[in-house]
């Protein structure tokens, strides 16, 4: 609950008609793709930086927790209003302020939907490659907020490799700009990176400048189907190994191949156990040259299919077997739980394996797809949670996935972020003295603990808690 | 003046023979590749992270500073042990640990030297792109703490853009891991990338985690002359805006042409007026696609010569125009400052412009060249310090240099960093409150302002300036 004079102060920032306070519209501020739910006490759409820092600042002088929120379609509650408080959401700044066609940047409001973004960009035969599979109504300042990823990142990076430099309120409600329009900048610290996966707890951002790349002339799309997963994994690293870096190195395990094959019949080899969904992209001479090369490679590895797409349409239809996992995932049970384990691209099969004895143990079907390219797996845990026990066993078998991915010099998430979702498993991959120091930058940004409290690090011993 | 106790206890860490306390021993510490000296205390040579932070405890127990240097090839006196203390040489940690080629990485310890591990992976056909000048004996530590860049950056980016992880001795003498060997991440902040560029001010590197590349196939060097700065300028943005990024985009002014050819004669035509060294890597039939069609772009933009390199030797014969400029400079006054601003690439032009004014105004010789496929020019400002006043004048003439790349959204420094050199400049490029946010960052990892007092930052109205 928040005093009636912070709602008035409110009120007055941002104008009755961006706050809310009436229970059904906050409810719609209260969830994300978790299965979490929270209530805030009020929910403000600023208009643009100097709205979102007097919010800020109010909250540091009355003490209340403020959400900074974009789509809401993170996976790890990282905007959730756990405690109460102010939730801001930031897609009323929603304008892609400048494309820069000679300097290849852009500048844009972080309420810009990420896919809008790109076409926007493409348009002028340029290039946004950071996909996340939320594209279509993610916003970009939660894409910076989360470090979002997708399948295109094994070639050409993560969110943050395109992220030049940021207009930001800080938790006390200063606004501060962070590095430069260069692609070289060495004077301070690096804020802009720092920011970048810091899941909206050291500042809000209320512009971005990213960094663009030339559109690709074309790109061909092949889908392989193994025998082994080992063979789908000795493709990837074969590929690379070649030096050829594709686009996308995407992967399908035999769980997710039977589900899609189940559900949509279409017309995999029995003896298919694992896909690859490779794609390439440039110079158009050269990536037909880089597919006849890349078959020649994979063909002794226990190939069984390869289907190469000759145009756009056959592109799209190949890539129909990965967009189809998705809605056919409910057939093996009602409930997910979504993880996006990472470890180094040769470990892909050691760790798929120990999946497997994880799901033996505990008897929960686990279905295992992702990016093979960057070693980022989405594990699918499945159940029902009707089934008394099975979230319980659900979380085991979660903690031991965890542990089996760090055992390997990976990590618990190359996407999702921690959140709330991940928070108890955070000390598996941190150190004490990693926590304390993230703590101590939290603090030195933001001493009140006003914005995004209580996410990421577990706060013991300290009244920081919220 | 370190007591003598402390003598003792760093000899009892380091061993005898790893520690120097001799002027004559000291005074090698003291200078970098500024004009800058000061005489440390002691040296110590730890031979790893457990040794390194044993220094640092001692040094906050007994209160000294501490100044982590690599082989001291710094441009801006972040390695100088201004306030006396001890400086910690990281040169023993030598040894490149592993380089795996499956998953493209490779793991260093901070003192190999840069040129060393690029040959050590260009064997394995890896590929490790930055390049900065001093790369025959700058160490990759001293990379890694100043953000070093190079020719390749345009490409391949910096050397951020690389680390992937690093072993860290925190200033109060923890240990810890920061990132991950997997390209995707997101637990925590990214400590990573804030040491990258940290000057040495918040840990002292003991171990880092590089991204690698597949080693591209082959490489064609391009020298062409233009007969106007503006046609040069031109050039890069119709090439890059023709999607292809070349590796290298070096740019000379007019007066650093006529500094080589006056000095080695090498036939440049009197009619040019800037050069451009252009090369492409990658598959080699796309290259010769490539140069081929840079030609074709370039010729209508004043284009007075182009010569492409055949071979290997060819190429060298090409970069030998870029090479001699250094050692002609001196012909022009024997005193230099180099600067290395940058501003976005289509703004060059418009900045060599106003440094032409600043020049005339100054009446001191300036020579510009650098990397203008980012916008990285070094603005060569050649005095003769026998003449009284002429530091003076070039300190002012810098000045307006640096507020001439600012205006144009540019920034002081691409790759020196600030340490001492570029201090008393800083608070035009950063705000108070970003200066603040910095310092803030640095003492929750540092409280003591132990490690690198007195850098990058004025630290006013505080007690941590040293």
């Amino acid at each position: 609950m928040l005093a009636l004079s912070i709602i008035e102060e409110l009120r007055a920032i941002v104008g009755p008609e961006n706050l809310a306070t009436e229970k059904q519209d906050l409810i719609c501020y209260g969830y994300d793709a978790t299965q979490m739910e929270f209530l805030p006490a009020a929910v403000v759409h600023p208009a643009n930086a100097e709205e979102t820092a007097a919010v800020l600042r109010l909250a540091n002088q009355r003490t209340f927790p403020v959400f900074p929120r974009g789509a809401g379609s993170g996976f790890t509650g990282g905007a959730l209003p756990k405690a109460g408080g102010v939730v801001l959401v930031t897609t009323r700044m929603n304008r892609i302020l400048r494309i820069d066609t000679e300097n290849l940047i852009a500048e844009v409001e972080p309420g810009v939907v990420t896919e809008d973004f790109q076409k926007a960009v493409e348009k002028l035969g340029l290039f946004y490659p950071p996909d996340p599979a939320s594209l279509k109504f993610s916003t970009l300042g939660g894409n910076v907020a989360e470090n979002a990823g997708g399948p295109r990142c094994v070639k050409y990076g993560v969110t943050k490799d395109f992220v030049m430099g940021l207009e930001l309120v800080l938790p006390t409600g200063e606004i501060i700009r962070t590095g430069t329009e260069t692609y070289k900048a060495v004077v301070g610290y690096d804020l802009t990176r720092l920011l970048c996966g810091s899941e909206g707890t050291l500042g809000v951002i209320t512009k971005i400048i990213f960094k663009l790349l030339p559109l690709p002339e074309a790109k061909k799309t092949m889908l392989t189907i193994f025998d082994s997963i080992d063979g789908a994994a000795r493709a990837v690293s074969t590929i690379i190994g070649a030096k050829i870096i594709p686009t996308t190195l995407e992967f399908m395990d035999y769980a997710t191949l039977q589900c899609v094959e189940k559900r949509f019949n279409l017309g995999i080899p029995p003896e298919g156990r694992a896909v690859l969904l490779i794609e390439v992209d440039g110079d158009r001479e050269l990536i037909e040259k880089q597919a006849a090369r890349i078959h020649d490679l994979i063909k002794p590895l226990g190939l069984v299919q390869f289907r190469a797409a000759k145009d756009d349409a056959e592109s799209e239809a190949l890539w129909k077997v990965r967009r189809l996992v998705s809605p056919s995932l409910r057939d093996v049970n009602p409930h997910k739980f979504n993880e996006d384990i990472v470890v180094p691209r040769s470990k892909v099969p050691v760790v798929i394996r120990q999946i497997e004895k994880i799901q033996q143990k505990y008897d929960i079907p686990i279905v295992n797809f992702g990016h093979a390219g960057d070693g980022n797996i989405h594990v699918n845990v499945m159940i029902n949670k009707e089934i008394p026990g099975q979230e319980e066993k659900a979380h085991e078998a979660i903690k031991e996935i965890f542990q089996a991915a760090l055992d390997l010099n990976g990590t618990m998430s190359g996407e999702h972020g921690v959140g709330l979702a991940k928070q108890p498993f955070i000390e598996m991959e941190l150190t004490p003295a990693q926590i304390r120091v993230m703590q101590g930058i939290k603090l030195a940004l933001d001493p009140n603990n006003i914005l995004n409290p209580g996410k990421i690090f577990p706060w013991k011993d300290t009244p920081h808690a919220a």
